[in-house]
């Protein structure tokens, strides 16, 4: 950018340093804001040091949360002995959005990597087992990607999970293998939750 | 959105207010920010409340600026009796990107469209036939876009730059370099035929 004015460079850097932001587009949404109110810029750049100050990870379920414990884990009416596995809190949010869970989550908060480097002790594993054994656990729904990683997650877990004789069932393949379940539509992924399989079936396929 | 955060929701909601920014997009910067550290949040945070509070409309040209008089503006190498007219910021950084220009510019803050109810007063048009008589300029350079919209602002300030008896020239119109001629729509072909230029000049380039 010519050397115009240090503020706006600065900002255009910034905003550009956000995920799928070029700098054009950066340069736009700054200019889009310069035009704002103060009050309304004001707004903006609070609600967003509110998030980075207020949000918490749940200590029971690991998503994001407004407080110590998230509302799900806190919820009563939620089925207790039932906890569905997801890599992370964009999934929560996408199996919420279907209405057709009424469990508990976990979220791992990634998925084993090995070309990533990410090995099942960087993930939320022990605490997932410690709960499964602690709160008398009927059900684990895994709800990983259809990737080799979430693949290679769900056997993983399948394989700690195993000796707890507990049901341990998958989100049925309405989603597109090689999808993502954020960008999965509402219906497939609610489909995909009531016709969920026992892990068995997966593994025999 | 599930109601799991308010947080989350209004700092999403107000990304989500940007211009082709929708929802999940804005979710996904949003937890990006989250990962963030606090240090980051706030450094973003900053360049946007600074970029709103520092940056004001340079009193000559009007286009954004860190300070009253713009650097172009104040820079006394530039030729102060050749002014550019353009639409808004952006196309003063893409012009000034291509290191052709040697002039002042004048931002004029749109184009007349009395579609969308924008008539010549609500441009900075007096301003610009104040600058032209003040500081004895020689050329008006026309650099609008080839719109209905830009050829009508064009035209009307040709009509109000006329009794000055300068020099009033416009963007060159033609194909793109770098462009095919198979490609090019036929009023820009034939613009770039009836404005064609001696070869010479290209060579010089």
């Amino acid at each position: 950018m010519p050397n115009i004015s240090r503020w706006i460079e600065e900002a255009t850097d910034q905003v550009a340093g956000l995920p799928g932001i070029g700098r054009k587009t950066a340069l736009r949404l700054v200019l889009h804001l310069i035009k704002k109110s103060p009050e309304e810029v004001t707004r903006f750049t609070q609600s967003i040091q509110n998030v980075k100050e207020h949000i918490k990870a749940c200590q029971e379920c690991h998503q994001l949360s407004d407080d110590t414990v998230c509302e799900v884990c806190k919820n009563p009416t939620r089925n207790q002995q039932l906890i569905c596995v997801v890599q992370d809190f964009r999934d929560v949010l996408a199996i919420e959005q279907t209405g057709q869970f009424n469990g508990l989550y976990h979220v791992l908060g990634g998925l084993i990597s090995p070309m990533d480097g990410v090995s099942p002790s960087d993930l939320n594993i022990s605490t997932l087992l410690e709960r499964v054994e602690r709160k008398n656990v009927q059900e684990v729904l895994l709800a990983l990607n259809a990737t080799m990683e979430g693949e290679t997650t769900s056997f993983y877990l399948y394989r700690k999970i195993s000796p707890f004789q507990i049901k341990i069932s998958n989100i049925a393949r309405g989603v597109a293998v090689g999808g993502e379940l954020e960008y999965t539509d509402e219906v497939t992924l609610g489909r995909s939750i009531l016709n969920r399989t026992p892990y068995e079936m997966t593994l025999n396929r």
